[in-house]
């Protein structure tokens, strides 16, 4: 085993602390997904007695894999062991509840002091702690019974490499991502996607025991017929970019600078994400529904400014330096009002939940 | 399940960071220790393959309790991971080489970010961080294969409530610690001690699978028939504690708020330590052996100086406020030097290894 894949996706850990670009001052639109796949997981038909069969005495091992610094993560555990208790009862193995283990997951960056520390002083689970990139093993062999993930793994192992070669006819100048970009770049981002999902599945088929479950949110494009670099022009990572551009024109940081910053990260279309996880033998799909979730009617300019440098400030920040950065979080503020980019359906169009059922 | 038991114990983690008052940095003494005990432990007889038998494929799970920061826990984890392999090859089990799991233990307050960034890179183990005190159940019932718990056991859960209790004959007044205090105090921090080796062994009875080990390194006083109080009267602490009441004297603070401060830390003699491992039916003694090591001969009064300050610099600062700090250690320093407490059969008579195994 060996630590993070690369040091682009160690960087990308969410924004720590409670200040008011954190990450758990800014996921309320995170939370409601997590809070409508509740409902789903205990209508699921499977057997926690079975499932911990290969564990004696029972225990019932649970991951969130991307957790972040919490309290997202923590409802998101409590509802899926308040899931598997009534699944249990239902059943009429009353007499034998499993004992719950949690880990939580996140790049080695996360800030886990903050996670520990915040963790529900009343909880009915062990928790632990596990630092890493989940695009390699985590877990020993066949060692948890349930995986779960929301709004992580559209972020991608690593930049992909033509994006960033000046020679190929990837390099993605002037942009910060593929939105508005070459068809090139594009194909680029999605070929890391399919080959990151294919690490993703097959690190937990080892991890999971037989019948074992993974339950996934993942943001989502819904229309695969058109370019992809219509759909997503405004979307606010491309708003970002074209700041950056205009921070450059002005001498406030070099051009050169933003050609070799990109952010790995893509959100697949329906179709896409479908494939990708079919790809792998191991898994069944249980499971494939669209939440169509949308941004609270609330959200403005500014809301949405402080959830992007909630996830990408220390990113920015490392690569053009900290001094930049509420100059430019400043104008992408001015720049989502004007575009009136505020409305989810131009960040993306459907969050999506799947299950799968390792075979 | 709940967090840790007081907030005393919470308090109690070993300084964070690099700097120089770090606990990564001040403790050598601790690594011989773990050296020391190397042998020891491929020497046992054991089977690996048979403890691993419950798992399926085969996991062997090792918890740290007590880890603090590295790098001692790495290196302690690394050597009993060599010596189950070596164990495992010599039984003929080569072809069926377990997986390793580590679970880093420490109280919730440790400087967990600390300890995961500085992870071996190519380590040969699952790694995670498990906060709470030790004191309480930190995982699932036969969920581990080997605990190991280096210099910790011997801070207790808390301060023996009767020595806070200024209607108590136990009540420490201008005292620190009960080094050269009356025997009523020395009692209630024995009976703390004995107390808290109950639900110690309670809880790792109950999270050991059965044949299970535990290797844990204590330090211990030989002479049982002395009076407590004078042996220890030259101890570091007590040296610490007359720091402060020289302080008091001087008007720098408050002379209650040393009858207030008491740490909670017991250092057992061997019988007593044998006595409180006896106590729990379902371990049997494998080994009992003192290490009789010596600090290194060039321990100055200022290296002492840095070792207590690693270890105590945060509930001091926390109790006295920090501005007393840096006068408190160079103060501690000269009175080292003064009373020549540098030589380690002053601090304590011996470090003692303990092999147990879960019936």
């Amino acid at each position: 085993m060996t630590q993070d894949k690369s040091t682009s996706a160690t960087a990308f850990s969410m924004n720590g602390g409670d200040g008011p670009y954190s990450y758990a001052e800014n996921s309320s639109y995170q939370r409601k997904a997590i809070e409508a796949t509740q409902g789903m997981i205990s209508e699921e038909k499977f057997d926690v007695k079975q499932m911990c069969s290969s564990s004696s005495p029972m225990t019932f091992c649970i991951a969130d894999l991307g957790c972040s610094v919490g309290p997202n993560t923590f409802i998101a555990m409590q509802n899926i062991i308040d899931g598997m208790k009534e699944k249990n009862k239902s059943q009429g193995h009353s007499s034998q509840i499993p004992e719950f283990q949690v880990f939580f997951n996140d790049q080695v960056l996360n800030d886990f002091n903050k996670l520990l520390m915040s963790l529900p002083l009343h909880r009915e689970y062990f928790a632990s702690a596990v630092p890493g990139s989940f695009y390699d093993r985590l877990f020993p062999k066949a060692s948890l019974h349930f995986v779960y993930s929301s709004s992580s793994i559209h972020w991608l192992s690593m930049v992909p490499k033509p994006v960033e070669d000046m020679n190929s006819p990837a390099f993605n100048k002037g942009r910060i991502h593929y939105g508005g970009a070459a068809k090139e770049v594009v194909d680029a981002y999605l070929a890391q996607f399919v080959s990151d999902m294919e690490c993703f599945l097959s690190a937990r088929a080892e991890e999971l025991v037989s019948r074992g479950l993974m339950g996934l949110l993942v943001p989502t494009r819904k229309k695969a017929n058109l370019i992809l670099s219509t759909v997503l022009s405004h979307h606010p990572f491309d708003v970002l970019g074209s700041c950056l551009m205009d921070m450059a024109t002005k001498g406030l940081l070099e051009e050169e600078k933003v050609d070799s910053f990109n952010l790995p990260l893509y959100i697949p279309t329906v179709e896409e994400f479908e494939e990708a996880m079919k790809s792998n033998e191991h898994f069944s799909i249980e499971r494939f529904e669209l939440l169509g979730l949308k941004s609270s009617s609330e959200i403005v300019p500014e809301t949405l400014s402080m959830h992007a440098r909630a996830s990408m400030e220390g990113r920015i920040g490392e690569h053009f330096g900290i001094e930049i950065l509420d100059e430019l979080f400043d104008l992408f503020t001015k720049k989502a009002a004007e575009l009136g980019i505020c409305n989810s359906g131009n960040r993306f169009d459907a969050e999506l939940f799947v299950l799968l059922k390792r075979k």
